[in-house]
């Protein structure tokens, strides 16, 4: 049976201890999405037009909770991440969000990602749910990530 | 066109004014949902089976986010929940969670909903991304929600 | 002598209680500057046009701030705040930023709105640090505040 | 025209990466004072003669503020602070905070250092504010830096 | 036998709701003692005499932790406290901290009492470790608390 | 006199330069104890039976508490953890934790153990506190440590 890494061998919950792995550069890449309707989706874009305010405001908050990512989820390790990053893309009738974050340390950083897409996400949910009440969230998964031991990986 | 209430006329991000609302009860019910490979998803289940960590540090995760939405999402307001609480339910191929939060407040709660289902979500992602990297998270919405002036909704 | 009533008869600081005083409606309007050269400025300006991104960012980064103020303030008391915003006026040579903040409570938001101002001045500071080395952040102040049992006031 | 670092080049916000930038040693120091009525300076001499209290809250408030720059500041990256210290003066009718932090790692610790400053005056202005309404607090700005690619620097 | 409120009727964990609970007048005291040698203790005493660094920091320490309860103990509802103190009493080989807390609100504030004791004293334990490794912190307890469906109490 | 070194030559709080201090691997192990009535006890271990949620809340509790040490104990240095766990022993009439922390870093960890070990047990109280008012957390102290130029050290 596999093992998760998480929960030491009587099954209680633990951080893993990483203290011999290298520090390495380390990048990941992951992705999500909004749906949302046309009349919603026409408000971010006019607030765009404007002053880009909605997605400006949920790109500095999916930056700053990448950072706040170890207080959020509880056996992450802290990481001093060397940068990040949240683009957005308006679709139809959806906007997709993707961040990027690398740092050099000893465990990788799809943790991160995940985390500034969904609090990005989360944001714009968050100013527009006024206009829309059937918005979802969804298909957040991280897209590559390389460094570490295990390697250079894509979701393909 | 449509507006948004976190922007002001000239299109700026502002916190929108609660002072006037009245405090009522507030609750707010929101759902996602994790797919992950049958040996992910047995990982799960047999740590469930011997101390429940994996879902326990989960529901933590999701309860203490609902917390610290105010500090996460940029324009939300700081309630003081009077409740929290998260679920899961083990399917054939994910897991779902659910997320219960109450307020007596000048403004909803479906944000600590959705945040505690999201983290919760990505907590259990972090746990058992050493056997399963292809997991995606999504279909993260609300369900249901009572009080305050627009009343009861249901997703139908 | 006047007493300072963040220090108990001995000397030693404390929360003041505030148990006793009633809940009103609150406003607090504060205002700071920061002076910068003319290549920085132009900077923030011509970055404002294309995505207003430099204030955009400062300005969610106030309204964040305030929410945090009695977690970086020691004796500053909680309050669920009902609105804030925070708004930039770009000068010759410097750029003004006025922070508005209101809440229902028993104390004033005059420390929430200086923070917003402090923390949204400090992030101009950081996004343009690479041009300018000698800014000087200054002339942080309250302008009016309203409510409570002092009753309103202005800076005249 | 000069690019400001923390804009991509479509002008949207990010934190500029650092991974290949070297870990040195850096040193900041950073200034700021606050004015006020005799009176109120009168409060916090005799406080301070008593226990110190007013500038220890202030002291202690600062560094702990220094420790949440990246917290605050959105696309401030997070540094492991090797030091930290604040000092007052009492002047005639101000009272002057000087904050030295230093730090090994990719990037300077200047915002560290301004927002020690800033969060230290602003305690000082909270504890006081009940005896003087017309404080001012300004003169925030790095005194000199050093270490990193570009070098020592003073303001002169 | 007894059920923990906490736990629900499947023994999961949750934020108990408190809805339906008045807003009341509520106080907890509570009380712990570090156990130093004669040397470290004889270090805060002549800190104390010279600046009160020690005790004014872990004062400081304790007060801010209080309204960081909810942060840090997973199920405790946040509460907008109306005052916090810390005192402390050093006695023959040892330091005792009191701390008060005061809230009008649906729950007791034991938590936030007990968690400036606890932090308060670690405080002390950090600034005087380089002097005494073998301290030990210990009879952390509530002394009294008022308000609340359940009356007085006191620790007899 | 022995000088304590969080004390700079006036007395006032600093947070001690680390700077030249080699980054080594470091190791504590903290332990508490909470003496509990044997209803409490119980309580907790039947909710142990089924899902083990007093003492999985505690431990994530802990686990998180230790990485927000430096944010809690005012001049204790951020370190990156490469380590964290907490684990719990059923008594005759109480429960211990004891914690155990690593990374590689400048200074020690033994007040992350501690910080964790009071979370932890602080959580245990609130979760039981509606069956026990009596109980008493104690007997706080660091077990050992290891790393660093002062080398390897045991309680005895």
């Amino acid at each position: 049976m596999s093992r998760l890494t998480h929960l030491d061998e009587t099954g209680a919950a633990r951080m893993v201890n990483v203290s011999d792995k290298d520090a390495t550069k380390r990048t990941a890449t992951a992705r999500g999405t909004i749906t949302l309707s046309a009349e919603a989706l026409e408000a971010v874009r006019s607030g765009s037009a404007k002053k880009g305010d909605v997605l400006a405001v949920a790109r500095v908050a999916g930056i700053m909770a990448a950072k706040q990512t170890p207080a959020l989820i509880p056996l992450c390790h802290a990481l001093a991440l060397s940068s990040a990053s949240v683009d957005f893309e308006l679709g139809d009738g959806d906007i997709t969000a993707t961040a990027t974050v690398t740092c050099t340390g000893p465990t990788g950083v799809e943790m991160e990602a995940l985390t500034a897409v969904s609090v990005a996400l989360l944001t714009i949910y968050d100013m527009v749910k006024a206009v829309d009440r059937t918005m979802v969230i969804g298909q957040i998964r991280v897209l590559d990530k390389s460094g570490g031991k295990s390697g250079d990986w894509s979701a393909a």
